[in-house]
């Protein structure tokens, strides 16, 4: 059995899976579509689903490519992770995991049986940068020359990938009573993704000049730093924990 | 007589001005707003107008601080610039001059008897940065200063200012029958606004691979270059021409 793909450009993380919710006339179109979607790729956690599902996504947060999954354990996107990392020389590429069930996944690429989200930034919205759109279209050329690769029997090395557990969201700061946003990301974490934040490390500059600071315990690594999407979803940033997970050698045979 | 200044936060540079047509129950939003902002600060090009208006705008483009008149000798606009040209460390500033009449001029400074929009670059749309915010607070509250030093009858040595006076706009390559767009903002041009544009520099990489060069016989300086807001006025960048401007002392009692 060979491993079947589909690639969806589907630009915002808005499918919500709502497989008992009947559709009416009267339905949001997010809702009719994630259904007609599901239909098409699905029914998710079926054995209809389809093998492979890769939703391509872009950010203005400083992400490089991340390849964002439900599963920590999923060797066929931890091999796919590896071959990125090995072959992009220009590209930062990580691995990040909601840890989060499956039957919450909101996301379409949760609907394949196996599947990821490819974010990749910074890239303003209403705007393609060459060199993005290039590292995007690299990461999908490679991550279908590792099906080919897969599905022609080619042993794939285990070893080691980084894996960044997303840990919690943190909102910009608000006024307590109106709730508008009263400060912006500090200046020394603006476009440091991925680089470890430290307790103590300046995190907002308030518009009244003041700096707040991390005031976790833990050193975590931020990402999605400042992503204009999620302002509606009062993110300001994610905090993840990295971890090195061990992925087994695999070739097409052993998963049948 | 000291100068009156209004400031308008209009986020989107979405004004015309048709002073004559007549506004109706069906007439689109911006119509309608347009001319409740003409009563309010104007009426344009008459006695009423306020003295000095100030219209804040921000860019994807990499434009640092742009001051963008309707003028080339308009010395409180060219004044203001230089002093905050003077006074703003670690932001570029820029004059920019649209060579366009003023009843053809369609946002809103141009309803004042003096005016700018003041623009900065980069940031995203939906997005507050820090640094970017800060620079804006900055020119705004220098632009006030001077107008107080001006009206409290404070001399402004003359000088020069480099002027950049809009010659032309770029579209993105398109295809000739769908007229979708086939290329995007070559790296080596991207982010680089007000760096001089020679004949034959590369200005865009097809999605094909194919690099596409500036054919023009003069080197010019290039700015707005991948604007999200004007994709859909087909404008991929805007190329100027600069020269230096000398402007007088002024003193408020000379402008009387």
């Amino acid at each position: 059995e060979s491993c079947q793909y589909t690639i969806i450009f589907h630009c915002m993380a808005a499918l919500s899976e709502r497989g008992s919710a009947p559709v009416s006339e009267t339905s949001p179109y997010e809702m009719v579509r994630s259904q007609e979607l599901n239909a098409l790729l699905g029914p998710k956690a079926s054995m209809q689903a389809v093998d492979l599902l890769c939703d391509l996504h872009n950010t203005t947060a400083n992400t490089g490519l991340c390849l964002i999954t439900y599963s920590d354990r999923d060797w066929i996107c931890l091999h796919i992770c590896k071959h990125l990392q090995r072959e992009m020389a220009s590209t930062p590429v990580r691995y990040v995991h909601f840890d989060i069930p499956l039957n919450e996944a909101y996301s379409l690429d949760s609907v394949g049986k196996h599947g990821f989200a490819m974010e990749i930034g910074p890239q303003p919205h209403g705007v393609v940068r060459s060199v993005i759109f290039s590292a995007m279209q690299e990461g999908v050329q490679l991550m279908m020359d590792w099906i080919c690769q897969f599905n022609s029997g080619t042993l794939f090395e285990g070893g080691w990938v980084d894996v960044y557990t997303m840990v919690k969201n943190i909102d910009y700061p608000r006024d307590s009573e109106t709730h508008v946003i009263t400060a912006a990301v500090h200046p020394d974490l603006q476009d440091r993704d991925f680089c470890l934040l430290h307790p103590g490390d300046p995190m907002f500059l308030c518009f009244s000049g003041e700096t707040l600071r991390y005031r976790g315990k833990e050193a975590l690594y931020p990402f999605f730093i400042n992503e204009g999407a999620y302002y509606e979803k009062g993110v300001a940033l994610s905090l993840a924990r990295k971890r090195r997970v061990q992925i087994p050698s695999v070739r097409s045979e052993t998963l049948r």
